[in-house]
């Protein structure tokens, strides 16, 4: 069976007439011989009023009670397509997470997808009908509902193409594609054909908000072939690919930024041992992840300043924890800083390419922005700067690396 | 353990303050020694928004994805109502139809239930949380999502009564509890304290809103203790009981009436064997229920006057299966009128009252009021009349019966 999976994001289900729309390229592939799988988030902007439902209640939310209501949002946009897919003389068959199910570990939160029981699809699919699964959802072993966090619908969509090893997976959304800088800062930005799966995964986890980046993990991993593409034009979007596609001038692929992001500067902390495992730990366990860490002042002994980020959403919670801490850590004073942004270059291309980190900081520096924190890897560099930098830095770079320039 | 079912309907829990009023309910229950279940319907108008989204998609509509559409509904009012016992100090745990389960019948609409399983309900009360049912909706033995039919939420409070052989079981609506009839027509109206299953099984179903008719049927059965009041005051409202409460005087407890029905006339029907069976069968088929029937002209052989009332929502189906049968069945004219109303007195006390229905049918003649189609049991009468005279006939009655006068 030729299995492809077609997922549709919050804005490509958003009505009626947007789900008939989605339902002509389904169409379109089973007249090509494929069996389709459908995966479907909420409904526009349903997750958020469902939220917007527990407005003020946030140190009562139970996080199982969370998950629950925040599923129904799939589970509604997931039996109106089937209805739809009916209208157009396609048998529909909407499946919840536990329907299936799709079983998670036991965390309510960013859960992350242990099984996919594909029983009940591949009869469905049998039965030459259109299954139509909820995204973004599954169950625990307790037998309650979990979700898989934001945007947990690719999630969803890649874990299936690996259970049913599927031909592709499409995943349809409001953009035609990856783009090499958002393409409402750089209007020279140019949506990338194929793009290497480890590039795609700095280009998401840093802010690039096509995909899930989960969903890119799980695609490498299960070598699942995957395409971001728009339901707008239904035409050919971005390709992930293992290969390693950039052109010998082109070193970079694209550039990534985040405004998530809070900078917490901890001055004088006494320089003992165990100290970083003391502020990071009591993080970690109220389940805040911290992004970029530096330390400066080296002399053993003397006093040092921490710097690291976290998450915006947590940085009221992170606050808290670390005035609990001031006495066992022994810090002068706290800085807390919201209005920066985290820019980042991603290109496979670093590798073989010396300079790259050179020519990055000297145009920043040419441009009179100042970077707070660089953290790199082998295909990335990132810098954190202040906000109202962000659209001249962006730019400055996808100039200077010669993103603009780039041959489709 | 001394279990109390509370069931709240959908204005009880349309907004945080709603829900917040619930709880104190569910606090003073706790208080006095009960462990309490609580059962919820959707939040205010959310059916409707839900079922508004399928508009113009009636004759595509699955019935399997129609229900698990509009489960969704009970699915974010039991989780946000978990998340608010929450936050005041009560452990809450959300359930859903499926989750318990509770198996019902293969059927989509209206289905009704055959089991429920008890045994995470128990385990819940033990760990000193309230758990919170949705209501309206199981699964079948496809593991597909089922509802009860509109108002199937108290039928949900009465079988979790029944299965967990609770105490009592009380349904919170948007009224003070059973009028002798709709007061929103008569003013005299008053609130019937103690009112017999029997009494309210027929009230229900021809038409007073306050209870699902299965739910009272159910609670007759299995012996529950059932109460209807006010969630705005949550002041005594009216027991369900086996006793025969009325008074000497007091022949009729209460009026009921209900617009929808449509009544189809057939005229110059051949008067052959079998042609009932043949309009009925094929009404039946498409579930389609007749509720009156008159046949009228007796001569054998003759031609004869068929008149029967079905649903309202029905009517068009109706009428397409009619035309299909005119060949079979013989008739020369089909008359359908919408614009009729059914009123009905309902009392136990009839059975031992003779005259009963000699005094309705001279209050209405008095009153030039026409009866379409007259049906009768041992404690009720129903009639059918055009729907201008609804109130003239709801208060003539209410007043000659003597229930305006009627002692609390």
């Amino acid at each position: 069976m030729n299995i492809i999976i077609k997922k549709f994001g919050g804005t490509s289900v958003s009505s009626i007439s947007k789900i008939e729309r989605a339902i002509s390229y389904i169409k379109k592939a089973r007249k090509s011989g494929y069996s389709v799988v459908v995966v479907v988030s909420a409904m526009g902007q349903e997750t958020d009023r469902l939220l917007k439902l527990t407005t003020g209640l946030d140190e009562y939310k139970k996080t199982d009670d969370i998950s629950s209501l925040l599923a129904a949002g799939e589970q509604i946009s997931s039996s109106l397509f089937s209805i739809l897919l009916n209208k157009n003389n396609i048998k529909g068959k909407s499946f919840q997470g536990w329907q299936l199910p799709i079983h998670t570990e036991l965390s309510y939160h960013n859960s992350h997808i242990l099984k996919i029981e594909t029983k009940n699809i591949k009869n469905s699919l049998k039965n030459n009908e259109v299954p139509v699964i909820s995204g973004f959802q599954g169950i625990n072993q307790l037998n309650r509902i979990t979700t898989l966090g934001r945007g947990g619908s690719d999630t969803t969509a890649v874990a299936l193409a690996a259970s049913l090893a599927a031909k592709r997976c499409d995943i349809y959304t409001d953009v035609a594609g990856v783009f090499s800088a958002d393409p409402r800062i750089v209007k020279e930005a140019k949506k990338i054909d194929e793009i290497n799966y480890e590039e795609m995964l700095e280009l998401s986890s840093l802010g690039a908000r096509v995909l899930h980046t989960r969903s890119v993990q799980l695609a490498l991993k299960y070598n699942v072939k995957l395409q971001v593409l728009s339901s707008f034009t239904g035409k050919k979007g971005t390709m992930l690919t293992k290969k390693n596609v950039y052109l010998e001038k082109q070193i970079i692929r694209g550039i990534a930024h985040s405004n998530n992001e809070t900078l917490f500067t901890l001055i004088d902390v006494k320089n003992q041992p165990g100290i970083s495992a003391t502020i990071f730990n009591a993080l970690s366990k109220e389940n805040i992840n911290v992004d970029m860490i530096v330390q400066s002042g080296s002399a053993k002994d003397a006093n040092v300043t921490y710097a690291f980020t976290i998450s915006k959403t947590d940085a009221k919670k992170a606050e808290a924890i670390m005035n609990k801490l001031k006495s066992k850590v022994r810090f002068n004073d706290m800085f807390i800083n919201n209005n920066i942004c985290k820019v980042s270059i991603v290109g496979l291309g670093m590798k073989t390419n010396a300079g790259v980190a050179n020519t990055m900081f000297t145009e920043l520096a040419k441009n009179n922005i100042n970077m707070h924190v660089i953290s790199t890897s082998e295909i990335k560099i990132s810098v954190l700067i202040d906000e109202k930098y962000k659209e001249l830095a962006i730019r400055s770079l996808h100039s200077i690396f010669k993103l603009n320039a780039r041959k489709k």
